[in-house]
C-alpha cells in the first residue's frame, strides 16, 4: 500500500506465466519464487545463514504463533522480527486467520472478529482485523496480511459466499486500522496485502476479487482457500479464473502451496510467490524431492548408497552427503539428518523457481515445464 | 605407533602444561584442545562445517555406537569415517569399552573380551581387543583405541587392580592385532593409543604407567578411568601421578572431561587432549557455557534480553542471536536453539584452549588460569 516502497515489474511472460521482480524495503525478490515457513521466527531446523546459500529470498512467519510465544512486544522490544531471527532479506508474515479457523473447535465466529482458545495453554483470545493488523505492525515484516475467514475446500456455495463476503469487510477494517498506524508514524515500510477468498466457486471468486479492487489498488494479492482439501483440478481451474480477474502488474501470492508440481502447475497459471511448510515438514519426516519424484530415506536400499539424494542438485546436502550417510542419521535419530534434509527441500524449490524463471525469460517455459512434470511423475526415485 | 605420521612436538611449557602440536595424516593439532563427540559420526545436531567455524581441530566417534549402526562395513564401503561424515580433518575413535561396561546389567567380562547386549535390539554380542581393533581399521580414524576394562571412580584396589591388569594384557593383544593389520596394508595411517587404568590409586596408575610403556613406546597416551564418579580432587591428584609416570614428549588424552574448569585444571596437570559430551548435552539442556558459570537459557529473566550468551564470545551464536531469542527457541521446543547453543558450548571450549595455549606460549598461564577460574566459579552469569 506504499507506492514509495513497495513495486513490481514484469521483465517476460510466458502465457500466464510471469517472470518478474518485486521491490522490498528489505531487496528484491525475483518471482516466481518460494517462501520458506519460519512459524515460529525459525524456518524448522535451519539457520538463517542456511537459507541464504538455498538462494531464499523471502520467508514467512506466523502472527498467530508469535503472538502466542513470545508475544509480539517481545519482538518488537528486541528491534523487530528481522533482527530477532536475524533474517535479513523481506519478510511476509500472514494473519493467523488460517491457523485459528484450524483449530475446528476453539472458535467462535462474529462479525467483530474470531475468539479462540491457545492451542498452549488453553486461554481465551480474539483476533479482530484491528488487532491482527497492530500485531503484524508490531512484528515489523515487510508484508503483512488482512485477517480472512478460512473455509475447507469443500465448502458449498453459501457458506463459502458467507465467508468471503466476510473476508471482505474485515479487509476494509485491516486498511483503515493499517492507514492509521501509517499516520502514526508506526511502521511505515510495510505494505498489505489483501486474501481472496471464495472457495471453489469460479463466480465467488470473481465477485471477491472485484470487490477487494474496490477497497484499493494494493501493491500485492493472496490466494487463499485453496490446497485445503479441494481437488487438484479444481485448485487449478480457480488459478485460472483468478488469473483473469486479478490486476496482472501486481504479483500475485498462493498460500500455503508448495510441492514442486503445483508450483510449476501455478506458475503456468500466473501465480509469482508461494510457501508451505511442506518442504521442511516432509524433510522432517525423512522425505526428499528429488527430479524423479520422492525418496524416502529410511528405505534400506540407501544403506549402502553412495549418491546424493539427487544428482542434479548443487545443494550444500548433495554436493557433501551420501544417501547411505543420511539414512544412518534417520536411523540413529539424530538431529542434522532433519536439517539436511530440510537444507535440500527448501534448496530444491528455490532451484525450481528460479529455472522457472529463466525458462520464462528464454521463451521455453511451456516446453521446460512440460518436460519437467513428465520426468516427476513418471520415475520412481531410483533407491539402489 | 607409526613414527611416519604421527609426531608430537612442544613448543613451550609453563609447569606440566604443554603448548604442542600433535601432527596426523589429517593435518596438525595445536594442543591443548578439546575433540567434539560425534557418537554416531555427528556431533549432535551440528554441521561439520559449523565445528570448522568453531575451529575445532579434531573429533571423536564412537566405535560402540558405529558398530551396532550402521555397521563398520558400511562405513568401510562408503570410504571410511572422514568421507560419511564429511570431516576431513584428524579423528578418534574409543574402543567401545567405555560404552559396554556403562551397561551394567548387560555384560560378561572374561579374559578374551566383553560379552554384551546392544541397547538397541538386545541383539548378544561380543568385543574382544582383536575385534575392536578391526572395527576401527574398518572405521579409519586417524587415532584409534585400545580395548580396556572401565571401573566406577570408587573403585577398590582389588578390583580396581584387576581391571587395571586385564586392560594392561587386553592392550598387548590389541598390539599384535595392530601390527597384523599394519602388515596386510589394511590402515596403515592410523595409530593406537593405550588406555591408563588404575581408578584413585596412585600406586595402580604408576603400576600401569610402567606396564603400557614397557608394551610399546606409543604415539600417545590416553588416561581412562577419570571422571566417572569420584571427587575432583581424585581426579587432580592422579593427573599429577601420571604426568610424572608418562613420557613426557607424547601427548596425553583424558578421556570424557569436558566442563571448562577441568579443562583448565587438566592443562595445568600435563593434559594435552580432551573429549566430552558436555558442551553438546548441555547445549541441548539449554545449559550454555559462559566467562561467568553456567546460564539457563530457559529463565525467565531472559524473555527480553538483547545481550548474546556470552559478551566475550565471538562464535556465530554470539555474534548474532540474543538470549531473548534463543530462550524463545528452547521455550518453543525449535531445534535451532539446540544447534545455536550447542555450537555455542563447542567454540567456548576450543576458544578456552586456544587462549590457554597462547598464555603458555607468553608465560602467563598461571595467572591466566588463576584469573579465568576465579571469574567462571565467583560470579553467577547475569541474567537481566
Amino acid at each position: 500500500m506504499s507506492e514509495r516502497d513497495f513495486s513490481f515489474t514484469i521483465d517476460a511472460t510466458a502465457g500466464a506465466a510471469r517472470a518478474g521482480v518485486f521491490t522490498t524495503p528489505h531487496g528484491p525478490v525475483e518471482t516466481p519464487t518460494f517462501m520458506a515457513v519460519g512459524t515460529q521466527a525459525t524456518v524448522k531446523t535451519l539457520d538463517p545463514r542456511e537459507l541464504r546459500e538455498a538462494k531464499m529470498q523471502m520467508i514467512l512467519a506466523n502472527t498467530y504463533h508469535l503472538h502466542l510465544r513470545p508475544g509480539e512486544e517481545i519482538i518488537r522490544q528486541m528491534g523487530g522480527l528481522h533482527r530477532f531471527m536475524q533474517w535479513d532479506g523481506p519478510i511476509l508474515t500472514d494473519s493467523g486467520g488460517f491457523q485459528v479457523f484450524s483449530l475446528e473447535t476453539l472458535r467462535t465466529v462474529t462479525e467483530e472478529g474470531v475468539e479462540f482458545r491457545s492451542h498452549i495453554d488453553g486461554s481465551r483470545r480474539f483476533f479482530s482485523p484491528e488487532s491482527v493488523i497492530a500485531i503484524q505492525r508490531a512484528l515489523g515484516a515487510d508484508v503483512i496480511m488482512q485477517l480472512d475467514h478460512v473455509v475447507p475446500g469443500q465448502t458449498g456455495l453459501a457458506l463459502a459466499s458467507e465467508a468471503s463476503d466476510r473476508s471482505v469487510r474485515w479487509l476494509e477494517s485491516c486498511v483503515a486500522a493499517f492507514a492509521r498506524g501509517q499516520e502514526s508514524g508506526v511502521g511505515g515500510r510495510q505494505t498489505l496485502f489483501p486474501i481472496l477468498q471464495g472457495g471453489i466457486h469460479p463466480q465467488l471468486r470473481r465477485e471477491a476479487a472485484s470487490s477487494i479492487r474496490a477497497v484499493h489498488d494494493f501493491d500485492g494479492y493472496a490466494i487463499g482457500g485453496l490446497s485445503v482439501g479441494e481437488a487438484k483440478s479444481d485448485m487449478y481451474a480457480i488459478l485460472e479464473v483468478v488469473h483473469e480477474e486479478l490486476p496482472k502488474d501486481r504479483p500475485r501470492y498462493l498460500m500455503g502451496v508448495g510441492f514442486p508440481e503445483d508450483l510449476i502447475e501455478a506458475v503456468a497459471r500466473g501465480v509469482d510467490l508461494f510457501d508451505c511448510v511442506a518442504p521442511t515438514r516432509n524433510g522432517r519426516q525423512g522425505t526428499a524431492f528429488t527430479a524423479d519424484g520422492k525418496l524416502n530415506v529410511r528405505r534400506a536400499e540407501l544403506r549402502a548408497d553412495a549418491r546424493p539424494l539427487d544428482e542434479t542438485c548443487d545443494c550444500s546436502t548433495c554436493t557433501r552427503f551420501s544417501r547411505a550417510y543420511i539414512r544412518h542419521l534417520f536411523a540413529s535419530d539424530e538431529v542434522l539428518g532433519l536439517r539436511l534434509l530440510s537444507l535440500h527441500n527448501v534448496h530444491f524449490l528455490t532451484a525450481i523457481m528460479r529455472r522457472a524463471r529463466r525458462a520464462i525469460l528464454e521463451g521455453d517455459f511451456a516446453a521446460w515445464s512440460r518436460d519437467w512434470l513428465h520426468r516427476y511423475h513418471s520415475r520412481p526415485a531410483p533407491v539402489s
